[in-house]
This record gives structure tokens, sequence and C-alpha cells, in this order.
């Protein structure tokens, strides 16, 4: 007897990143119906272990009986990934992702795999070198209800990224690197150990990020001296007396030096008056919109899975109606 | 029967810094006649191990019938070093700097030890906070052939001092966390497959080096953006075709990107057409040279040996006036 999960399971979306896996089952009216995540990213794996690594997930949810398509973005489609789905260059209209789709040779005929794009831009296209892969699928997103969507967005992390839309196409997007900085800074530098976490739910924290951002903001310049500045207030101020409390507000005071320095640029180089949106989790979202805010800047948030589901449903959409 | 360095050796200067102890015998013209240098710098060190590790090195240099000054700048007058020699706050005269020392007890009665201090800037006598401990010693060494000494004076390194001097007082410093920036990112950050070893005797490497530094200089905030982009631009750009030589090149702009950064901030804070005396070794000063003088300032140069050695005499003749 079927399972009703084998019965209605329309296609499969995958999110295959660097150091994670994601998938969902959806049915024919794009509705998730499963969903399963692994540790094993592109980072994890070798071209020969994908096919087994997604089997491995999602073998219990297929019929017997059709074959099911698997929209994949991320870092699977990378050179270094499953196979390689060159990039496409801007400006990229994003309902085109699937046009650049690969198809991996698979073993197991009950599958068939689509890896997506990413996108580029070089010195040719925009003033200078940018790549993404990944994000442009969460991008695509926001086509989900607004076909023709224009604006600048927003996708904080580890390599945020900022891109311009207009009518649904990438003009230009720059990457910062933002949260690794933020991480070196805090767990290798002279700064390892007079930064602890921070927490913007305390008032005195989040005011202590928000001086820092439009310090930022204001005079990006003196960032690596700010920097130091840390390391000496720690050693000459003594308020706060704990070394706890002293530590979590300068763990405050760099996230907000680093996201200041991020909008000092974004947020020149893409001068709108018009709500930015935010893409990804809500803390995160959460800390940028306090940060775009106190410089000026309205902001609304897509949540990052929503935007990434949506992307793929998107693709598949497409790739469905050209096959 | 005793040896020409025992009959000769008037003192004893030493540079104890965080990985290095560096020691010199001096006679009383304050000419070098011996020189050592141990891996045990404060790191390595608990406080009771300082006077055996000096010992070690300068033993076989003492006299026996009379007592030898030992003046030791940098890191063993830290709080986590020898013995703590409270940081003097600036503005500071640097002819005084011996009057802030402090001396370790010892077993061994042949020495009398003088842990200079370092500077501390806080919001109370300045915009920012700030330490150093070792380079205010450099600066002393500018007093040796102009005891009133103005001007501004850079320290490139690890942590680059800038420091604004008038009539040989130390009015205010920053530093600037370039060189351990350029050595996270080149080492750690996801650059790290992307950055090679750069050479400014080459042309090309020079000129890529140059460029940078300009960029940085006129739009600092673009900083975080542009580092993503040698990721990029390693992925997309196919020339040089050899990645040996492509990641040199991708150091050679990393190099000035940092460097760039750090000169966009300090050198309109100190805004000043004189020349700025660079302190430090000739490789890295030359560098600081180019790059300055790319944005139209002109430079002098003072060995960092010579000057520390200078600025170590100039607190020697302090301290024997006031013993």
């Amino acid at each position: 007897m079927k399972s009703a999960l084998e019965q209605h399971l329309a296609w499969v979306a995958a999110d295959w990143g660097s150091s994670n896996l994601r998938v969902w089952g959806l049915d024919q009216h794009d509705q998730v119906i499963a969903q399963a995540s692994s540790s094993k990213g592109m980072l994890a794996l070798t071209p020969v272990q994908y096919e087994a690594e997604l089997l491995r997930l999602i073998a219990d949810w297929l019929p017997a009986n059709r074959q099911v398509d698997v929209v994949v973005c991320g870092m699977a489609g990378a050179r270094q990934g499953w196979l390689e789905a060159a990039y496409l260059p801007v400006p990229t209209p994003l309902h085109q992702l699937g046009m650049g789709a690969v198809t991996p040779q698979l073993a197991n005929q009950q599958l068939r795999v689509y890896l997506l794009p990413g996108l580029s831009q070089t010195r040719a296209n925009a003033t200078h070198f940018d790549v993404m892969r990944g994000e442009e699928t969460q991008l695509a997103g926001l086509l989900a209800d607004h076909p023709h969507f224009s604006g600048l967005a927003c996708l904080p992390g580890t390599h945020s990224k900022w891109a311009q839309l207009e009518a649904g196409t990438v003009g230009s997007f720059s990457t910062y690197l933002t949260g690794e900085l933020y991480h070196l800074l805090a767990r290798q530098s002279v700064l390892r150990h007079s930064i602890g976490s921070d927490d913007l739910d305390d008032e005195i924290g989040r005011d202590i990020f928000l001086a820092a951002v439009r310090e930022s903001y204001e005079a990006p310049d003196a960032f690596s001296s700010r920097l130091f500045g840390l390391r000496a207030q720690d050693l000459l101020d003594t308020k706060p007396p704990s070394d706890v409390l002293r530590h979590n507000l300068l763990a405050a005071r760099l996230s907000g030096l680093v996201i200041g320095l991020e909008l000092s640029s974004a947020s020149r180089q893409y001068a709108s008056n018009e709500p930015i949106t935010l893409i990804g989790n809500q803390a995160l979202c959460q800390r940028y919109t306090l940060a775009l805010n106190t410089i000026g800047h309205p902001t609304q948030h897509l949540d990052g899975n929503t935007a990434v589901l949506a992307g793929l449903s998107l693709a598949h959409h497409a790739l469905k109606e050209t096959a």
C-alpha cells in the first residue's frame, strides 16, 4: 500500500550548501509535506557521493512508478561540488535561473536532479568582481508574490549579500565579509580575550551596538583603529567592573562596528528611500533592522526558508514549462 | 684577568616583547659592545623566570665589582609581565619615561633593573582608548638628535602606531590592526586559498599594491566588500593564468587594501604637510613609503633598532640624573 507521502509527493527542493543539506518534499501545490537535513555539505563530499547522500534522506518519500524532479540550489553546483552549474553573469532575470541548471548523470532512475547556477559579476558588467551561489535562489523568492519586484535586498550573514533588483532582474550586487570578520576578530585576534557574547535584548548592549553602527557608518576609515580600541578599552576602562558584562558589551560594540562598515558602503552604493528587504533568519534580520533604522532606512523582512522554497518553486515551474 | 667587555660595560639595554628578548651591552658612550637575544618573550615566562632568563644572556658580560643598570622597554612591564609599570597617560613628555620605571626585587645584586612604562589614552585625555608598550621608547629615540622633536611618526607593524609629537611630548596616538588583519585574512579566512606572497620589487605587483592603497584611501567604506572581491576575482579572472602568480598579485592587492585603510584614517586624523617619520625595519618602512607617497605624503625613515637603543639611552641618562 502506498503511503500518503508517496502518493502526494510532486517534487523535491534542496538547499545544498558548504556545510549542510536541507531537503523538502512538496505536493503539487508546492506545499511542504516532508523535510529532512544532514551535515553533509559540499565540503564533506566528493562528486560521486552526492547521489547516495540525497537518496539517504529522501528514498522513503519516493513513489515507485514515476520519476521525481529534485531542484537544488547552493554549493552542490560549484566547481568543487557535484557538477558545475556555471555562473550566470549579471544582469540576470531571476525567473531564468532554471535555464542555467545542469543535470548530473544518476544511477537511480527515479530522480531527475537540476543543479541551479549562481550569479557572477565581473569588471565587464559592473565595477567589481563578485559571486553568489545559493542567495540568487532566495532573491528569486521575492518574485513569488511580485513577479516584477524592484528594490534593494540584503541577505545578512557570514558573507552578506546586497542586490539591486529591477523588474525581477539582478542588475548588480556586492558581498561583504561582515560575519566572517566578526568571528575572526572575536575568536582569533588580539581581541579574543575581550569579546564575550552580546545580547541585544539588553538595553545597554543595544545602545552600545547602535552607537557603534553610527560611528562606523559616519567614519568608516577609522575601522581598524576602533578594533584595537576595544582591546585598549578592556585594559583601561573598569566600567562595568565585571569581566563577563564588560566583554559582552564589547561584543555588542564589535558587532556594531562590522555591521556599520557594511551599511556605510551598501546603503550609499544603492541609495534609496524605499524599504530595504532583509532576507534571512529572524534574529539576524532583527539586528540589521535596528542598524538600518538607526541610520534612517526603513526595512521589511522575508524569512530565509520561505524565500529559498519560493525561489526553488519558481525555478521548478520554469523547468516544467521548458521540459 | 678581566675581559675587555667586563671592563668597558657601562649598562645594559633590553627590548623585552611578547615573543622575543633582545639585549645590548653598552659602554659609557652608549656604544654597543655586545648583544644577544632569545625567544623567551613575555608570553613564555612567569614573573619568577625573568631574572634567570636575563642572566642567562648577560651573565658573562658583567663585571664582578660594580652594579650594572639594565633598562628594559616592552611587555616585561605589562600587568602579565615581570612587574607592572603602570601606563603613563598622554600627554607625556618622552624624556620623562624613566620617571615611570619600576624596579623588580632581584636575587642577584650585580644588577639593577628598570622596567619602563607604556603610554595610555582614555576618553578623558583624547577621543578614544588606546595603549602602547615598547613603541613609546622608539618614539623617545626621536629626541636623541632633536630634543624638542615635533611631528607625526608612524611605526608600522602587526599593530601599527601613529603618534603626534609636539616639542618632545606625545599628545595623542592611534593603533591600527593592519598587520594582524592582513594575516587573519590571508591565512584564516575564505581568502586563504587565494593569497600568495607578494613582492613589491615586481613592477606589476607594486602597481597593484599602490592602486589598492588609493582605492582604500579614497573609499574606505567598501573595505569589506573589496575583501570578498579578492576571492571572486580569483574565481572569475583568469589573468594571469598561473595560480602562483595570480595569488601573489592578490596578496599585493590585499596588502594595499589594509594599509590604505590605515592611511585613510591616520593621514586625515593627523593632517600635516611635514614629512611623516617612519620607524621600523627597512622593508616594511619602504612599503609604507610607497603607500604614503602615492597619496601625496613625504616620509623620512628611522631604523627601528637605532630608535629603541636611542630611547633606552635617553631613559638611562634621565635615571642616572635622578639617582
